[in-house]
């Protein structure tokens, strides 16, 4: 932005510029405005994606009307924890776009973002875990990168999450999703040297208080090279990898 | 009530009431019993406007009968947390009165308060955080205040909320209303110097814990000038902000 | 902000600033940098103040030498939560500045800041909360308004409370500080018709969990118009009832 | 019980019980084993009331077969927390017994238990709390004491909770009944000098956490004289009351 | 204060009261003015005893000066959480006065308060609940009520308590006190038929959470009867159940 | 494992094992791979009965495909939080399995594991604690253990569970299952030497917080020779009895 | 104690007992009154070794007589939380007493009690956990059991682990200590057959919350076969080891 | 570690190595055994740099001699959390390490590891939170990393970070830490596109409850690319971030 100021200053000193304009071109172009919503369409330039829609809390209509216009733009769309009612509605307009029910996700890539340069490993706890490990493996796809899956090897039964140790190690990043004890990124970050992001999900009995307990555990680990992210927060997974595999 | 006391203490010697009459005025008039409910018609003498009504929890048929002996005084109503299907059954009786779905809000202007001195500016982080800003802005409009709506402009788009700083500055109070990490309150804060009105709201993934975060990092802010009020209140912040805005 | 950087834009149209000079004035301006603090001098010409040093966690030395460049700038000082060591050493320079025991607050009027509009009342439910209050106190003193201090009528004696009412009556804005069950602000807020501020103290037994119970219960209060702040913390409530008295 | 051991043991030597009988009136005479429960009809004898049917989390057919019993044995019946469908199908049976739907109580007074020597007066904040006070209602009633309702009378209207002063001194145990801040029998117990019994209601905005603030308020009351009881404990507090007013 | 009100406004009509002299007579009458305390002497002649000082967070300074006011007026003494330096201090103008130094109480019966009508049984679970206990002891006593204290019972060695079932049964009124899980309250109010002020206590190791555990503990007890104060407020316990036992 | 390798260590070098098998050896012989699971058929081999399903979270399609994989092996089948639809469509190809509508866990033996050498007590505070305890049941019947049930024997009634003590005495391992304060397992504890196994249920008013207080009940049990498990977690409590059981 | 029931019962019958004696021959058996604490010195013979001592928040002379009434008895000594001038002025009388200052632990083994039957392996996670590891090993080796020690094994190093495989593998009772995020027991008991006790301990940066993180994975661990005993408790883990190995 | 499986499988069969010899290689290998800790040597193989010291729990004497052996093989030394007295001690034999006392770190940097690709930037909101910021430069550096500092630009002075936006955007890795209500990362995150790691900490009034409140904000922020670690744990941040600037 300050190099946009500068820009901006030098325009306006050599005459191309009036303040006056200056001042609006500051103020109106990084978003839309759709008064219930200000769609930052310039964060595409900045980020090469554009704005990412969470689903939960908005009413159908406003989740449409922000889907239409990016959708207009030609950009890609991902929204999460949308239900599948929105996506039947927006369906027939845009008869391309995708559901994926267990991650509660409408995506549609018209856009190629730039490719990240590994590959990310999405790696879950169990089988319970699958929904959050696709919301995360979807946002890494839409986002350039290259992304696989290994389900089911928690460290109940290390020698599961052992015998795809091979495959491990050729990520260049590592997405672990696991509820209950949350233990698996601490065993992967202790096994090798990429940067491992930590999702807790809600999967558990009681005395997980709906991710709680996998959350501290992650943020608790012994062993060092963790990030963690909220709880199912498989997008935010996604997209912190997908940021550090583009470096 | 000192003075109402001393008011009687002196018309009692002076001869104009007895002491048994003094006695049950004081008893009986600041509210009407409706065994279920006692309603405090005489608020609207002290304040300007009269009891609200807290549809939670109430059955509909408490919360029908109270609505009708204020709506019958000729007093405004305001019904928070109300389901639709009591606008309907009271409807059919006083046509005029409004609902909003997304508030839940009941809603009927008969009086008008006096008015506040300036503008009320509701400024939300997300497009899902609207419901309690819609909340927020019928409770100041049926107080007597000029409010302004400025939704989507949360702290991760910095500039879509710098791009707003004119219209931000023109406030006497400013409710801000924020879920997830409700850090909008600390920045508009830094930037402003009138009172500013902190609603966490429950929107966010699970760590939010049902707004408990927004609620925390708004209580912790390092700006000062916050005073904040409960998870999703948006009537409360409606209400002090109006406070202020008549002082 | 925005209408300075309209101010300088105007400036280098007309001749009167280069953009690179433009582009240091706005960088620079703002504050002062001493590696590991930014004094933010431009906040007394914002706001009437200098900005205040939260003592805590700071090494004596970094709050010295904040402490000293501001009272050279001929600044008013305020630190809260600093040792009297602190105090002893900045006083050889300084003999004039004042420090609260109690309230661990360092305090000096060198400015006098624009005159608030009314009366503020600090108001304790206890004995044990006057700290709190007294930190409220001369915060709202130093920023140029009139305070005045009520202690020790807490509920569980209403008559103490009642017995003051005219008094309560003459405050523009009002700051209650309590803890135990700090109910002390949904009563008050039910007999006055101004803003209350309300302040939660970690004064109590074991379940009042260092304040948190007297936290949730003015967060909670069924009477409409109450601003809370963090716990213990006189002075942001000071801060917000200054900012409110300056209306 | 050690009155009994040693009854049991004189008449063991004194030849009208042989040992194995001793053995056997021990062990089977305080319940009724139905497998899934053992009932203590001796709790009849022991305390003037039978056994309490908490109904919650027990399937229906178990509720009735309890139900049954107790009913056949010509005992009083009270089971919380059971919906209607419950009180349907035991009501062909027994037609006499009742239920109140706000309460979820089913009830039938088979017995007269002992009278309590005053009155017990129930005192609710808001509307809202009534269903738990009614619970409250029933069982002081049901255990045989004379009870008093006085509803919506909480702390933001002072005026209405000392409008009801006498009414509130002619008590001889008091249940206040609260959610939200839960302030109500903080001022309650500061005006009276009788037990008073508070119930914390789930009743408020997101920050009661489900009556947790309520919970908390009461057990830091300032006022001394207050015994807390479970969020939502209607009976608790009856039963408590029922116990202290029989003394 | 009904009574009184109405008393005054007899007087008043009957001329032997001007309003202005009712006015300050209900204003003056109920407590002692020392700026950082109002002192509740009316509380004596209301309920029997003084007020009780509450020591923490109080300034050395403050605390003496409350207890000489209330010493002067040769009513009762009672300093709870007070430490021993206050004490010494003290002593040197009121050689009476006691401390005992694991209860951290000053106390000192100058006044003979109407007797309880029964004996109360204050009961640990373990040895290192007893300074709470005391605490609860010393506020029975001074209340003018019989206690006999019972230590070290807690239901681990079930036989224990049992050994001592007679004992128990004695009592009109049960204090107990516990700390770990706090079951001591279940069992008890189990096996008798009067009230149970349980009191938990912040003994135990890591998750007892300074006494969270006993506290929830004790609200969840399946057995009815039970009364909750705060976590290790033995005060609180000996003044409800004085209450009680005054009945 | 490490014998595992010794011998594949000595294989190799003896010739009857290339490494290239050897490695292969090594990593497939432990679980089949579903993609979304891995199934640890190895685990019947090490421990005596194969892997356990937790059904919650898991699509009906992942359960019954994971289902059947085990079934067709020939190994016993338990699958804990299920749905009866899932049981429904399960039955039609293996029409001999069977489902606890109570415990909402699918079982069926086909191999019969080591037996136990002594009896498990499973033992219920109160009947609604009973669906935790069936699952607890089928737990450690699978598993090859003889188990007892014994329900409804809380604290509150002290007699009941003395009344049952020489049964609870015959038991080698005890499981103990109760919501609310929880207390049971200290009781029971406190009158035996063998391990006490608790399971906190979520059975309870407001302040269990859905198990919570029991949980912190068991885990600061004052009685020495308690495991506590998960909320709600008979299949690990079964689980573990079993572990200790076959001892 | 229902057999010692029957047996005093046919003594009292057989005339060898009267009923007075048979009274007090019930009351006065199982512990020996200090007032301030009961000796179970009858849990020796039910159990094999007497009561343990917990030492925090006793005073030093409550703990010094409990303790020489057991030396003097000959029975074996445990005081757990115990500092060091205690042993001190304890070791005046009884020199043959051993105090270890990392486990704060008084031990002193006079009697033999019934050995275990086999050993109990005691590991942790990292170095810092070693004194609750002390205190569980001390309390294994007095109640008789063979134990022994494997430090630092955390699965952040999982090689470590694995590289012990063989020893641990020895174990028929395994303990696992651990702060942080707590994963070692999952670990452990995946690779295990053996019934393993898990100890959260209090070590760890700011969110392991004095241990409740490690707290919540070792409750949470999707491994079977654990039991956990409340934070940093060494003592109750040893406890309950050596119960499970004299079966 | 599976490639070292095969390659000492490949060995046995050429003969170059017996399978008694494999199997000691791969036990002993990785790490030393000092009975109260295994340092792991092979980790600096692995990753490039030596395992590091937890200081909090040790005792001295454990950690000066794990420290030594370290400084024996000639690895670089990094221990956290750790007092002075132990820095003066390991000094005298090894005088060229380095204390800082305000991050409470003892380093030296004998080995040079690989160099990471870009800056690290290190901001901090106030100056209260420099240690924890100290504590991840240190760390940063001895990992092989360029890192800069940025002290005091949280986001109630937004116009402090903007000032700084040039020099934020010249880092490839960011680190964050804030206390309070720990905004910082939001705007950040929100104006760059690199990865953001967030440390909270635990400075702040009371209902910051040492941090929870900040890392809360940071787990729900709204801005995508932020990786959470520990409360005050700016080891772990500078970890993590050196882990993706080696990428």
């Amino acid at each position: 932005m300050k190099n946009m100021l500068k820009d901006v200053l030098n325009q306006v000193q050599a005459g191309s510029l009036t303040p006056e304009k200056a001042y609006h071109k500051l103020k109106d172009l990084p978003y839309q405005d759709l008064q219930f919503a200000k769609i930052d369409h310039h964060r595409e330039l900045r980020r090469g994606f554009p704005e990412i829609i969470y689903g939960q809390g908005k009413t159908e209509n406003h989740t449409i009307k922000i889907a239409r216009e990016i959708l207009k733009k030609g950009s890609s769309l991902l929204i999460t924890r949308v239900e599948q009612k929105v996506y039947k509605k927006l369906k027939n307009d845009f008869p391309k776009i995708c559901y994926n029910p267990q991650a509660r996700v409408i995506h549609f890539k018209q856009q190629s973002p730039p490719e990240g340069k590994g590959k990310i490993m999405i790696i879950t706890a169990g089988t319970s875990d699958i929904p959050v490990a696709e919301e995360a493996y979807i946002t890494c796809n839409i986002l350039g990168n290259e992304a696989e899956k290994l389900f089911d090897v928690g460290v109940a039964g290390i020698h599961r999450l052992l015998g795809e140790y091979q495959k491990i190690r050729e990520a260049r990043v590592i997405i672990t999703v696991a509820g209950m004890e949350g233990a698996l990124p601490s065993v992967i970050a202790g096994i090798t040297d990429v940067p491992v992001i930590a999702v807790p999900t809600s999967v558990g009995y009681g005395a997980s208080f709906n991710g709680l307990a996998a959350l501290l555990t992650m943020l608790n680990s012994c062993a060092g090279g963790i990030g963690v992210v909220n709880i199912d927060n498989g997008f935010g997974a996604g997209f912190l990898a997908s940021l550090i595999n583009h470096l």
